[in-house]
């Protein structure tokens, strides 16, 4: 019996303890399933002879380091800033680590350790970082083994809600955690590269200069840049490269809609409000607005975002309620950016039907034989239901899959580690495949950074 | 003969000097100044029997303990993260200290000991803070004491070109610290109070929420909100007004021209530009707009900015030969705000005679006897010449004074302060006048908020 230990049953741990334990028998694996919350610990293994839920808490040492050492490998789906005293524990013990999470500059610290003791700490292995690295280096490594050279790779990932949930004028529904959705693109300009160019965006220009893409079968979508696109050039070897541009896709629209709350300055994170407990949503969004002792909020809020008449960006703010003066706030000591969000959440939570969706697009230009060539790669995953997610899907999925290959000594390359190598990308891509996570390659025609969008 | 130590002898520091020197014989004065520039030091008192110029490096502790120790007041021009350690010294060797600089925490926490000893710690006693404060609080005062009861307090002030000397498109030169104007308003939103709510406005909305104010003989000009104008509302004991609003002068339209580098996100400071020193002022616009195989950059700046063929936007970006191709940063490891204030500094820089203008502007709105009342008042000072700007003038003369009058026993109350105490700032705008710097107060109607300019 092999023991699996994962510490964190939250909502993308689901796909992830389903696929252990569907395989625990014909696998020989015990899963222990520790949470600060015990029902949640317990409610995936109940009645199941292969799991356990148990109470843990990782600042609880003699707990932690209890159940890491009776494990033979640990996954951690903690938030990240966690990681770091279980990854040692893992160290101490002698267990293999696997994570979702960015590799932190204090686990990268632990690679000598963890290479001396033969073990494998896999990080970023779930969606985005995860899936989007190993799809990524699967086509670049293709590229660069039939002998080209890569001239341009552009990445795109969204988590958006299903079509046959789509039913707001904002096509969009919190998927995931609805503060990193608010907070967007905050703490610096987006950087990136076209045609050997460094190009920045500005914070409150992010929003305005999207992007189209198309998905067949699912329409126009739209893509923000992301803050830093050049994180991953040396670790892809794209040094040569001459266009690096990573971005976030949304549904056509939403950027531009979105800009509203960005101009009007209320996804701020920095300050409070003062009673903000008792402020109403109007009271909120006059804040924001000049004074005026006889004005309208209504048509201060137009004419400070110059929204005419017939403009369909009024009807996307009317659709969220967030005029209305007997609907408060409710949270003590609020920043604006908690304010929007709580106004976001009455009309953006998932309905219980409700299913999500995630995309994911990346553009691969490479020059062959002195020719020009490009491969788009896509790839649509959509949610069973509200337990087993697209989100938990693509993120649960690979942690599981990596840590029984582990486990079963298929993936070996000892060290802190993405998956970025063929001996972990390509089984682990494969198998996605029969999960109905597969990516669609075409041939198109090499365009470099797209001309037709330039002027955006 | 009294001994004062004047640490810091740069350009604010003129006046201040001049002032001190010309009474020395009649107050038996003796002035030290200490610079890390010896000829800095030396210049001002050069052949003077009642002053010398020392080296003085305010981190060589012994150094600067006997130049303390052998002072009857200290006045601290460095900049206000350098004071603290200098107001220990003074607070060990029971010396007066004075400086135009914000109280820091740590400065506050001295209040006690500086009691104790009974000594006078005056702070921001310079132009803004102290001229602000001082011709502030004259005023609010003079309103209490006939019993009424405040309702607005609105306070501009502004570092200009003099209209002598106003020869470019801005209207505007550098006549102090180009490294604050060009970050001026970041980190946060700025929040102020209008007819009893809070309101927030964005960095990205700030030039453009400006208000027009008009001085007589000089016309209009323009104001955009400070950061914080909440700061001084329980120190100057107005708890219970409706509008509180604190604003940075300019001549109309230099914000809205401005807003052109916030949009871009040229102002920003928090990330370095790959080989900035060889970056050309036209690749320094190019890089925060889309990259085009065709397009000039000058169509891509108009198109980004919305400037029409006819708008006087364009030709303020003209005339700072911002699109130039031959001029280059030349400094390594720039942020944007660096690459700009460099741009700026080519056209901005003031000539050899030109001369820097100051304007400070309040509005008290109060109620005395059922009826509504406005008092406004205006200052303006112009610079004598590029040695004793007007910058200089009234940073520096509020010090000497006050220092002169600590030496006297006319200021008197010890511990750690600002000058809001009638004892201080009576006296003080009293003998500014006759330095040219003096307030005109008229009555106006009370309009509150200002009705015609809400919908900004």
């Amino acid at each position: 019996m092999r023991n699996i230990l994962i510490i964190g049953a939250g909502r993308s741990a689901t796909s992830l303890i389903k696929y252990l334990l569907d395989k625990s028998e014909k696998e020989d694996l015990f899963l222990t399933i520790g949470d600060l919350n015990i029902q949640n610990a317990q409610k995936f293994t109940s009645g199941h002879p292969n799991g356990r839920g148990i109470l843990l808490d990782v600042f609880n040492e003699s707990q932690r380091k209890e159940a890491v050492e009776n494990s033979d490998l640990v996954i951690s789906m903690l938030p990240a800033r966690f990681h770091i005293e279980v990854a040692k524990d893992c160290i101490e013990f002698g267990k293999h680590l696997v994570t979702a999470s960015y590799v932190s500059n204090e686990m990268q610290l632990l690679d000598t350790r963890a290479k001396a003791k033969g073990l494998v700490f896999m990080n970023e292995i779930g969606l985005d970082p995860g899936i989007d690295h190993m799809s990524a280096m699967s086509v670049i490594d293709g590229i660069k083994a039939k002998g080209g050279k890569m001239l341009l790779f552009e990445s795109f990932t969204g988590g958006l809600v299903a079509p046959e949930s789509d039913n707001n004028l904002w096509n969009y529904k919190f998927t995931w955690n609805p503060r990193n959705v608010v907070l967007a693109g905050q703490g610096g300009a987006a950087e990136f590269i076209q045609e050997g160019k460094y190009k920045y965006i500005p914070y409150n220009r992010l929003f305005r200069r999207t992007e189209f893409i198309e998905v067949e079968g699912y329409g126009k979508f739209e893509v923000y840049a992301n803050r830093n696109s050049l994180k991953y050039q040396s670790i892809y070897g794209l040094e040569d490269v001459l266009t690096l541009y990573r971005g976030t896709i949304r549904r056509v629209g939403f950027s531009k809609a979105w800009n509203m709350f960005v101009q009007l300055g209320m996804t701020d994170d920095s300050y409070y409000l003062p009673d903000s407990e008792n402020l109403s949503y109007r009271e909120f969004v006059n804040s924001f607005l000049p004074y005026s002792p006889t004005d309208s909020v209504e048509l201060k809020l137009r004419h400070n975002l110059k929204i005419d008449q017939d403009d369909l960006m009024w009807e996307k703010l009317v659709d969220l309620d967030i005029l209305n003066n007997e609907k408060v706030i409710g949270i003590k000591d609020a920043t604006p950016a908690q304010c929007l969000q709580k106004i976001l959440e009455d009309s953006w939570t998932l309905d219980p039907e409700d299913k999500d969706m995630i995309v994911m697009y990346h553009k691969f230009g490479y020059e062959l034989n002195g020719k020009k060539h490009q491969i788009d790669s896509k790839m649509v995953a959509k949610g069973d239901d509200q337990t087993y997610t697209a989100m938990a899907k693509t993120v649960g999925l690979p942690v599981a899959m990596a840590s029984l290959k582990i486990l079963n000594g298929e993936i070996t390359t000892p060290g802190v580690q993405v998956p970025i190598k063929e001996e972990v990308y390509a089984p682990i891509l494969k198998e996605l495949e029969s999960y109905g996570i597969n990516f669609t390659e075409t041939e198109v025609p090499y365009l470099g950074y797209n001309p037709s969008t330039v002027v955006g």
